[in-house]
């Protein structure tokens, strides 16, 4: 093969258009990449997502460059679940052999567009070309910030449930253009404590499930309360079920939800400190169960969202 | 979808296979991983890389259990050729539907084998099942010891190119059984300075040319001090090629290629500080250019390898 056509020249396209900072002794193009960690730092946080097409996009429908923002952005999304700073990434992927290096160059554009807007560095990767579909994976290393990462355990009886946004219908595109709450849920720290907290991935139920089991408590929301988007609305029109069904199980919302005490709660809804981002009220943790409180009064809920099957 | 028989029940079934540390705040199951960094550390050393089936290997002929081993030991192989040593790994998964949690279980298996061997820690991860092929992708990050990660650059004329172990055939079983040189880059580094390093995964001459691409300089290859295994002479009876040219050529060795000055050199060769793993003395950096020198003469190389191609 030609080698201005290969894996190398791409490499080297890459290294290009790489920027420079003081935290990267080594950046593309070495076995590994060289990282300095700063000396107050002792905790890292680490996180990976895969995109793979015909699974989590539409590769002609979206276009590689939305692909590539995509998949940076649901990393720093996992990272905002944790109020953490996200730093480093590194991205592998499998490209497609037509057109394979067109497709690389748009899918780091659109990585880089994410990347820059959070002040992260893509430092390495790996590029493969294959006769499969494009797949994609990035990793991503942040910071945690004091007091330390919000995890999913911590939500107390007595909590309130908290969101940012609104939910539901993100297939009609948000999925593709959503923003990562980095920012918001560093604010939203600073605001608390926040006692749990997750990004909206799987859906609202299914991640406030994730909350509860990893807290070891249940929840009752309030579907009334549930923040709904215009797209929740009208895929609603298009499938039948009701808005709040879909905020309550789409997944990729990429929002956050989190329990913080009453009063931390009470003072988040008066201030709305994340501007724009609305936070709403939608539930309160109870010492077990998953509970729905609709017009018609108190029912079990069984969590629903997205999960891969596996046989 | 039966919960039990999806991507939660299999990070559950994860979960309870975790081993703990004290370097782990939060393993597998949160949004991010939390990994704790020792005081002493100020570097971290990163790398990732993608197999995916059909192009890195037949998952029918090596089986899952392989790949997941094979996965994590490329990795390994990218720190130890920064003489680094692992730490904490993230995998992340693309799973065909069908005998997706069986195939799944053996990739962790032959992942934990790898892992358990050179004290890394798989941390967390991202499951997927798609309708495409197996695709499997590991990111791993590791630390440098004093004086410092041994990088592709530094490489200086007058400087002897060694190698450890044997090169060649390594399509015929060693690509999916070999053992990264951790512990032998950290040794050599012991008995360094070692000047410039890397693992030998694209091909002997394709790797050294990146040496002495990044480092500036030339390199002289001495065709009949290569080390060749038992496998490149097999493969050179069924390809009709030499040996030589397979050790030259063939990709996946996963031995180290390294400079160093020749009294380093002269005493590596006669300390043998490896043990079974041979160090062999190959070649001499130049100023600049890539030459064979074989029983006829000194030859102008083109560096031939393995490379992705890409359209």
């Amino acid at each position: 093969m030609n080698a201005d056509q290969g894996e190398f020249a791409f490499i080297d396209w890459l290294r290009h258009r790489s920027t420079t900072d003081a935290s990267v002794a080594v950046g593309i193009g070495d076995d590994c990449a060289v990282t300095l960690v700063p000396a107050t730092t002792r905790q890292l946080l680490v996180t990976t997502d895969m995109l793979l097409e015909g699974s989590c996009f539409l590769l002609d429908e979206a276009g590689p460059r939305a692909v590539g923002r995509k998949a940076m952005a649901v990393n720093l999304s996992d990272i905002a679940a944790m109020a953490g700073v996200p730093r480093w990434a590194v991205v592998s992927v499998g490209l497609p052999r037509q057109r394979g290096r067109t497709i690389a160059e748009e899918i780091y554009l659109g990585l880089r567009e994410m990347a820059d807007a959070f002040g992260t560095l893509i430092v390495g990767g790996d590029t493969n070309s294959w006769d499969g579909p494009l797949t994609l994976s990035v990793t991503l290393i942040g910071e945690s910030l004091p007091p330390g990462p919000c995890l999913r355990r911590g939500a107390k009886p007595g909590d309130w449930l908290l969101v940012t946004g609104t939910l539901g219908g993100s297939i009609l595109g948000k999925h593709l253009t959503f923003t990562p709450r980095v920012r918001e849920a560093q604010i939203l720290q600073r605001h608390g404590p926040i006692h749990a907290m997750i990004d909206i991935s799987d859906g609202l139920s299914k991640d406030v499930g994730h909350i509860c089991q990893a807290s070891g408590c249940g929840v009752i929301l309030d579907a009334w309360r549930i923040p709904l988007s215009a797209d929740a609305h009208r895929l609603a029109e298009q499938t039948g079920k009701s808005p709040v069904e879909h905020a309550l199980t789409d997944g990729e919302d990429f929002e956050l939800a989190f329990a913080v005490e009453p009063s931390i709660g009470q003072r988040l809804l008066e201030e709305q400190p994340l501007g724009e981002v609305r936070i709403a009220h939608i539930g309160e943790f109870i010492p077990a169960g998953f509970y729905l409180r609709d017009d018609t009064g108190v029912h079990p809920y069984e969590p629903r969202g997205y999960s891969h099957p596996l046989e």
